[in-house]
């Protein structure tokens, strides 16, 4: 079966990070989580990209702040779509990483998020899947009725209770 | 056949997002080319959009520059993959369409590419395509690997000649 | 009577949107409050937005952080003036929304105020209502002479006790 | 007859804001044209301001570049609407001028539009007045129509020709 | 006797304003403090700032935060030299003040100095008042000296007891 | 007589620093223009500055592009006021100069003036001397009004010829 | 014995700075630790700095926030190589040291790390000894080696324990 | 004898980092000049990095720009220093790059030099060989004196013909 790679740089990623396992769990996709560090761990990080292929990963999303060669490197090893998850750290907002996720020269590109846009990645990987397979097109088509179903939710209760009464209550 | 959707919001975009439909040619890969502005055919855009996948659209590469809503729009209306290209213009060297187009909420995720990185953009949706197609990969495979012989091939001559003739020659 | 729409994307934004209701009740002026995501339900946009004019809305005041596209969307959809409220949020300080809801090409003005700038946003609707009713532009030029009085009283104060008291008794 | 007031900092703003009373003459709305300087003449600033309401001016458009005192101070003066446009200049791509305008304090707004975006003023001008001038209502949805079929028509021709034809003849 | 004038757009400046005043106290140097808003007070800021020549007031200290007009304004209407503070509030780290109060146009320059930098504003207007008064300069060369000599002793007592025992102390 | 010391880093610095130069001539003050690079010449740059007061000079102007260290350098050595004039270069806009030179630490204050602002450090000069200098506040006064009647006999023209005419004879 | 020398222009800095001085213990390296303000104390900085040669310091490690002259100066005045450290303070993320730091001249280089990057400073010194020295590359080996392992058994655990347990413990 | 690697990622690149070979012939200092892509060739980049010690390169430069990935793996690669030199592209003034190359994470330091700043990379490298070789310290020492001696010939020019003169001759 299809599995989508998730991969960061570092264990201090993982709280971000795992919203986008969260989120594959919630589409039942399969995937991988691992850490591998781009600039620590250069030959691990070309074993596991290049054998991503033959374990059935057909999408990786990569995470990593500051400096973030991490995405732009699955890139260049792996012939299938990579995700970059820019990180947000202790100072830059993330900008740092966006311009070094997405900033990709031709030929090689990274499918670049919002800034700590984890859980986003995760469904733009079930979007990739499911250009190939209906059953996950089904479950996306139902996830996104059901993000407006709870706008619509909030909508309606702003309206029942005023807008005082719902500030007070959250 | 699986098709490539182009979009953008103007034909003073066409410059650089023809870009994408030379490289989706060079790969052998279907594509509509439009222009559809969101901010002036709102209604044209979701029936274009809503109909891609009736079209065998499986992937979306939507450019645009300053407010760039059109890619944005696009991944709230299409349940498969969409692309951004972030267009720069006159001012900002387009980082008014990076936000536009990266900084999407939650469940509603574009894949942004550098700016002006139309090119890329063709490249990710064939390797979009290619998690479900065996020749697709087969051409990004090569495309990869011509990709490097040109480098290397720079490279050979650098070294042969010097970099004062090689700047002379170029 | 002529009134106002305020429209937000989610309830994560009436914290501060709410201030342009405080403000509009300050001045007497009728509003609409509402949630509608530009992302995840476009078509419930477009019929609030489109059906506006007929429920006598004058102006709207659109509030969106991140890739803010609901103001710039309003905008294409209602002839009458749209004012956008860029949010700041987790990261970059509101200026991805800044530009996704200022820099719209011609044609489809979106009247930007300050970032989180709620307040003045309804102050700004009820200078365009006043461009054709007396008795809003009284209301206004007595806000702005409350305004500027309590200048002076708080100057005043500052001149009768000093910067340190007046500072320890804040 | 309703007017709307264009201001401008320097003659070296011309070129830009001249775009205004192009779109105004287009919609057949009168404007009066002024060269003030905030920093340099601000008892002429003040007696043009404070006189607008007098002359019948209902919207003022201000643009000024890098530090743009004119668009707020505008506001500070008249009860009514206020548009800024930020000019950009040598430097900084008019981030400076986005900045002064923009973030005006609780109070004081200015209705900030893009960068250089004189058009978009006069069309936003135009929308304060429709909101009691149906006249200049139906201009508005006529001019948007008419923008719409622009973009159909490139649309249609890019469709025809191809895009390698399409740029050629650009 | 020369006299520096503090002014500020609103009494929440005044705890980062307040220490212009305390160094101005710490060199002897008479001050008025006063709280005037740009945007408010249009008329009072002309007033007070056209007055202050006759006042005695040599140099003008004007802070202020966002869209920063007050001290260009000061500017405008002294012919002595205005000192500016830009001050960082909620959202972008005072930078927007910095561009409105830093990029003036020719003929009518503020003198800038760090974001929230009120103490060196005050220092500044001493070196200014120091160039026609010998006792002035020599109290900003102990003041030199002085700050110089707790370098010093930090240093050495850092190499005293050690960076690890110099960090718990703190 | 009291002087005006110019100190730029480069020659390539000189096109722009010269417009100080011109000003002051303009305005009758004597100056001194000097090249000194604070990171090729450090003696040298201590002995100017150091000897600037000796040497009559009331006020050092340093212009300086890049990592800009001559303005504070000189404001370290010099106990009398400096002005520094951050200058575009071929990237960054004179971001990097701008806070090179403004974000002084505590107690060694520059007065920092718009990007490439040369004409504007020399008017400041001549302000901060006029608060000694009868004379040379006399000439300020005149240079202001000058400058306000040539934006009067501008917009008198603007007004006369229509802004096609004007824009056509610019 | 071959040296590092670390200066800092505050004591507020040594908190960050101090783990420079950490990483070197632990790969055995000599060092000093110094206060030394550029703009304060301009003698002591060239007297430490020319004689750092002579008291065998063979890398400098100046770590400045806000406008940043120390890593420069010391460049200046020290013919061996200078490391700078971007601190972080309440504004600007240290965005304004950078610009200081890294915008040197032609010329006069300085090795700038990342902002507060003050244990890779370490590093680096210790990598430009290992040039001449085997037994610190050596040591730097080990220690690249040792932060591989530490990487490759955080994967390691999270694999054992699932990700929801690691984030539970962390 | 020791040698310096300079590697690029195109030969785009080659214009700018040219100027890095230029100063080391300079200085007499042996180098290699290659071209490898790290996103296109990993494989390459990890054997000429891994086999540069072996080569006798003592300090590997590396130039990149946009998403600069190269200088980050080199030092991930190469036990002794890598310099990192950002490239400026078509957008973004070399920021993307900046980021890229500066923000690594601890324990794998690059000495990052200015945007486009070949030659400093190549005379932060003599100093690093300089460490261990006293030929190249003094080689340095005559570098900056002759440096320092030009910019003193061009003011003895400035102030023999005057600035109108010296500007009129450049």
């Amino acid at each position: 079966m299809a599995k989508v790679g998730i991969v960061m740089g570092s264990d201090s990623d993982l709280k971000v990070m795992s919203k986008a396992a969260d989120m594959l769990e919630e589409l039942g996709i399969e995937y991988e989580l691992t850490i591998i560090s781009a600039h620590r761990e250069p030959d691990e990080l070309i074993e596991w990209t290049r054998g991503a292929e033959n374990r059935d990963v057909k999408v990786i999303i990569a995470g990593a702040g500051m400096a973030a060669a991490l995405p732009g490197m699955c890139a260049a090893l792996f012939a299938l779509p990579v995700i970059g998850v820019p990180l947000s750290g202790k100072n830059l907002d993330g900008m740092d990483a966006v311009f070094s996720i997405m900033q990709m020269p031709p030929g090689v590109p990274v499918a670049t998020v919002a800034i700590d846009g984890a859980k986003n990645a995760a469904i733009l990987a079930a979007k990739i899947l499911a250009a190939g397979d209906d059953a996950i097109l089904e479950k996306i088509k139902n996830y996104t009725a059901d993000m407006k179903a709870q706008v619509v939710a909030k909508d309606a209760k702003l309206k029942q209770v005023g807008y005082k009464q719902y500030l007070a209550e959250k």
